[in-house]
This record gives C-alpha cells, sequence and structure tokens, in this order.
C-alpha cells in the first residue's frame, strides 16, 4: 500500500461514556517534513495501552490532552528521512508517535526513540518487546522481589502486561494464579502460558477461588485492574506481602467512580507493600528487559498472545476492545508492513494510494 | 498506695460510637498467683495506643475482644513474683499485660517480655522507649529508606508515634512538617520538636498548607491517620516517594465509614511506595531502637511529650482522648510508683487500700 497523504486520528472529545471512535477525527493532511533534529517516519504497529486513556479522560488542567490535537502513543515505526545523526533511513524504531502514518518526531518523547534490533519483528516490537513486556518485566523481577515458590497473583492475566508478568514469575519459580474474563483467556493462561490455576471472574466468585487456589494467601499481587479484586488480594496478603501497581483499568472508565481501595489497612496488619510501577523510570535499563524477554521467546518459555487490528482507521475501535474486555493478548494495531521505499523523495511525490 | 485486691477493667461492649467508660467494666478479683512459667507483676504505666481500639470495634470472628475479658495492652510492670527463670522479683518490665493493678503473665504476649535497663523510668519504658518509638524508630529509619535533604510530612505530628518520627526524621537530616490539630500541638512541633513547618489541621487548610510548606511535593509521607490527609499527601508524592503506613485512627471510629484512598493510582505515576509497618517483626531489633532513642534522649536532641492520666480507673478515659484530640504526646496512664514492696506475701496479705 501506498499512502500519499497522512491519515490521522485527531482526539475530538473527552469521553463522558465507554470510548470509541465518536472520541476522535479522522482526518488527512500533507506528509510532514522533518526540521533539524527531527526525523520522518513510517509507523508500523501501533501499540495500544489502556493508560492512554487517561490522557483523553484528565481534563486539560491536570495534562489531558487537548481536543484537537493528533493521538499520541507508542509504535514500531520505519524511519524514511532522518536529521538525526543516530538513525538512518531504513531503521526500525519504537518510539513515542501517534495514530496518523507518518509522524515527525525528534525521537525524545517520554523516552528516547529505541532502535529494534534486525532478528526483531516489529510486531514484537511494539508489543511484548515494548514497553509491555518491559513493564511486566521489571513488575515481577524488581517492584516484586520475588523469591521461588511464592504465590503470585495477577490479574488481567491474559492481556498484554498481565500474560507476560504471568510468564516471568513462572519462570522465574513462583506459583501463579491469573486471573482473567472469560473462558477463552482461562484457557490460554492455562494450556499456553502454564500457570498454576486460572480464575474466570465471569463464570466464577473470585473470593472463593483465590481462598481456594491461594489457601496460605497470597505473596505477590500484580495488579493491572484496582477496584474490587485489589481489595480481593489486599485481604489476602501474607506477611511481608507485596503489591505492584501496574494499572488500575477499572478507573480508566470516566463513568464509573472507583473507590480507593478499601482495605489497604491490612498493609500494617502484614508488613505489607504496594508500590507502583512507571515503566519510563527504567529506561537505563530496558535493554536487559529487552534481552531477558527475548531469550525466553526464542527459547519458547515465553509465549506471545497478540490481539491484532488490522488498519489504522480501526485504532479507536482496538483502544475500546481493551474496556469491553475483548481483545485476548497485546492489542496492536496493524499500520503496514516493512521494509518500505525509504527513499523519501519517493514516498513524498509518489503516485496516489 | 497500697492495694490487696486486683482492681481490673473488662471490656464490656463493643463501640457504636466513640469508645469510653461506657464499653468497659470496673472490677475487682482476688490478686491472682503465678503458675509454673508464668509471673506475678504490678502493672506501673500503661501504654495506651489508637491500636487497642481495634480489638474492641472488631466483631469477634475477626478476632475481636470477646466481651467479659480483661482489656489487654502493654505496660512497664515491676517483677513481684516469678516462676520464669529469666526474671526476678524487683524486675521493670515492658510487655502485653492488662487495664488491671496485678497482671499474671507468661512474658510470651504478643511478644517477649522486655527487662528495662536500670537507667530507663518506666514511664519511658512505656512511652518514647516502648513500642511507640520503637514504631516511630523503624518507620522513620528502614520502611521510610529516608535520605538526608528529603521532605518528610507526618500527620498526628505531636501524637505518640508522630512525634518521635518528627524528630527522628529531623535528627536523620530531613526537612521535616508536622501536621496535628490545635494551635497547643503545633506550638509544641515548632518550639520543641524543631520541625521546619507546622500545619494545624484545626484552624488552617491542610492542602494549601502542604503546597506552601511543601512546593516540590512530598519524598516521604509518615502516616498516622489515613482519611482525607492520606489521599492530600498521595496527590502531592514526588518521584519514589514512599508513605509510612503507621495507622489509620479515621478507621478506629466505628461511627465513620472511611473509604480507602482514592489517590492510591498515584503512586503508579511517581513510581512510588506505601507500606505498611508492624512492630512486632521488628522485635529481633527492639534493642538497637531503644539504644538509639535513649541516645537521643540522653543528648536533648529528642524531646518527649507525655500526657499523663493518673489513676487505673481512667484508663478508658486516657483511650477516649486519642480520638477526641485532646492528647498532645503520648498518652500514659500511671497507676503505681516503683519500686513497690516485692515480697509478695506482704503485698497479698497486706492492709486494706
Amino acid at each position: 500500500m501506498s499512502v500519499s497523504m497522512n491519515r490521522r486520528w485527531l482526539f475530538e472529545k473527552r469521553p463522558e461514556g465507554p470510548v470509541g471512535a465518536h472520541n476522535f477525527r479522522w482526518t488527512q493532511a500533507e506528509i510532514p517534513s522533518p526540521g533539524e533534529g527531527q526525523m520522518l517516519v513510517r509507523n508500523l504497529w501501533l501499540d495500544v495501552a489502556p493508560t492512554q486513556v487517561l490522557s483523553l479522560t484528565a481534563p486539560p488542567e491536570a495534562g489531558g490532552r487537548p481536543p484537537g490535537t493528533l493521538m499520541e502513543g507508542f509504535a514500531s515505526s520505519q524511519v524514511i528521512e532522518s536529521r538525526i545523526p543516530q538513525f538512518s533511513p531504513g531503521d526500525i524504531i519504537y518510539a513515542a508517535s501517534g495514530w496518523e502514518d507518518y509522524s515527525v518526531i525528534d525521537g525524545k518523547g517520554y523516552w528516547d526513540a529505541i532502535k529494534v534490533s534486525p532478528g526483531v519483528s516489529p510486531n514484537l516490537a511494539a508489543g511484548a518487546l515494548g514497553i509491555t513486556g518491559i513493564v511486566a518485566y521489571f513488575g515481577v523481577t524488581e517492584v516484586a522481589t520475588p523469591r521461588p515458590g511464592e504465590t503470585f497473583v495477577v490479574s488481567a492475566a491474559a492481556g498484554g502486561v498481565g500474560s507476560i508478568a504471568a510468564q516471568v514469575a513462572k519462570i522465574l519459580g513462583l506459583r501463579v494464579i491469573g486471573i482473567a474474563g472469560g473462558k477463552e483467556k482461562r484457557d490460554w493462561l492455562l494450556s499456553e502460558a502454564r500457570v498454576d490455576g486460572a480464575i474466570d471472574h465471569r463464570s466464577e466468585k473470585v473470593a472463593s477461588r483465590l481462598d481456594a487456589l491461594c489457601p496460605e494467601g497470597i505473596d505477590i499481587y500484580f495488579d493491572n485492574v484496582g477496584g474490587p479484586i485489589l481489595d480481593l488480594a489486599l485481604e489476602r496478603l501474607r506477611s511481608h506481602g507485596r503489591i505492584v501497581l501496574c494499572g488500575t483499568t477499572a478507573r480508566y472508565r470516566p463513568t464509573t467512580r472507583v473507590p480507593g481501595p478499601l482495605n489497604y489497612a491490612q498493609l500494617i496488619m502484614v508488613n505489607g507493600r504496594m508500590e507502583g510501577l512507571l515503566g519510563r523510570d527504567y529506561f537505563h535499563r530496558f535493554p536487559e528487559a529487552i534481552a531477558s524477554l527475548k531469550g525466553w521467546l526464542d527459547s519458547g518459555q515465553l509465549k506471545t498472545k497478540e490481539d491484532v487490528v488490522v488498519g489504522l482507521e480501526y485504532a479507536p475501535a482496538a483502544l475500546a476492545r481493551l474496556f469491553s474486555g475483548d481483545n485476548v493478548g497485546k492489542q496492536l494495531v496493524k499500520i503496514a508492513d516493512p521494509p518500505l521505499n525509504v527513499d523519501a523523495t519517493k514516498v513524498l511525490i509518489g503516485g496516489s494510494s
């Protein structure tokens, strides 16, 4: 597919209910040119994550995205033209860009653009080896301070971060219980991720299932959702237990007002710890995470599950899937395949699509 | 005062509003005799702490105290008769006993009875050098992982734990802001504890005062209260900030339903940590804490503030003071002075009071 115009999704209006295409505006513009210290990239795979909705629901005074501006996000992209010494046309990178075919970026957004190794496909670069996998990796290996044999519970366990966190915990020798919604996810957890126990929160009572699967309580709870499951985990936290706060999807829905964890004082009773994890603070150690995850992928110890929506035009729908619970695995939007023609001149003056 | 009977406070009925004498029953009994592996002690100073109310409000199935039983608690006491090899008549100890003149204990309640050094007065043993000071010490030195120059905020800062935590943080080179209710407490914090800033939450808006006193945010929040102040601190938590959960007095009132911290997800945004502190897990390091605190007391770096109620008959009123906010400093109940006649026979057959 050749594209001579730049298709773009602008943020249009703050969600008051479930997020979807109605919150965005589909538009087209000229393909931009990079200035000094910038590069033009073709976006290949969009990394779609629940946290992106926070920039939509937050009011502007709290850092929310101004309506009428490009919807930003991480993607794997190919460099078309570069006025940055470290990047050359043809390079595949993983960086903050946006929901558009082409972006002009300085490679400094949120964190420095990462050059993707030749052996890594661009879907993996935006998925299991992107911030999704990196956050899962540091959440388990660092924040959770895991010890072999401990009981590790993870919510949204069939989602992007959760599915990797569950498997990294298994690799480190923990006993892993995954919580997810629906039979398909539960089955995937047991058969592919090979966790020790799985709970389908749609058809099962989480409290009694946790009691059955964790009779001695929970050492580590890796929380991707917040809400009532966080309270259930707090109630069952063992002495010196840890809660890794990675996400709070229960709060990302603007229509529901989710209370704070009522049982947080349990942290006192068990000398417990609840710790948040923001990936970018680990930037200097991203190579370590990517290398470890890639090694486990190559050896077959780590399975990836990707939920791929094809076409930039479906990016809002892909974001909505994260909140309807329809996605199984890491949510991605495929825009284009590499290798593209990296002669920027040709692209810019190329034939109509 | 000589006492030939054992005056006792029994727990009578669960509080449905503010705790007070109506929740207890005043009774008398024979002075008991220690069996094998037990000792008879005379209680000198009762250590009155907010957490004690938890055993009253909790339903029996959740570990609440059964009505009609002795109100338990820590105290400094003098050994009268001992059938435990490590303890001798005359020893001053700090241990779990109860709201009564005499207790028969095995010295194993909650943690092992601690022998108080000869140079330590029994009020200090039950106060600044008891679990109150110990919890403040480990909360600041261990859980908070403080670095000199960091901004340290503490609530209930003129209370038992808070007043010591504030001063230990000062000794370690932190910038300390104390929050307390009322002018007297605020003045004490500034003039005696010599904190860098103090907020009177009764007459001042805590949010705007925190903004003014902590323009760059909060590195460490030492939380003794929970409730709205915890949310204000979370909002202002800096990158890699820490919250030491020591108490949740806002939750100890059975009549109010306090929500969990709404802003807990801020822990994700700042890679923050919220960690509970239960003193008994540090038992093996109590001597270190006591030695450090005593050193600072002796050198004048640490000031103690004690709120003393005289007479066992006022123990329920002393507990109530912690929730009305009337106490300034560590709440203690003085029952008796040492040295007592340690000839148990004499006490048992002594004259009437």
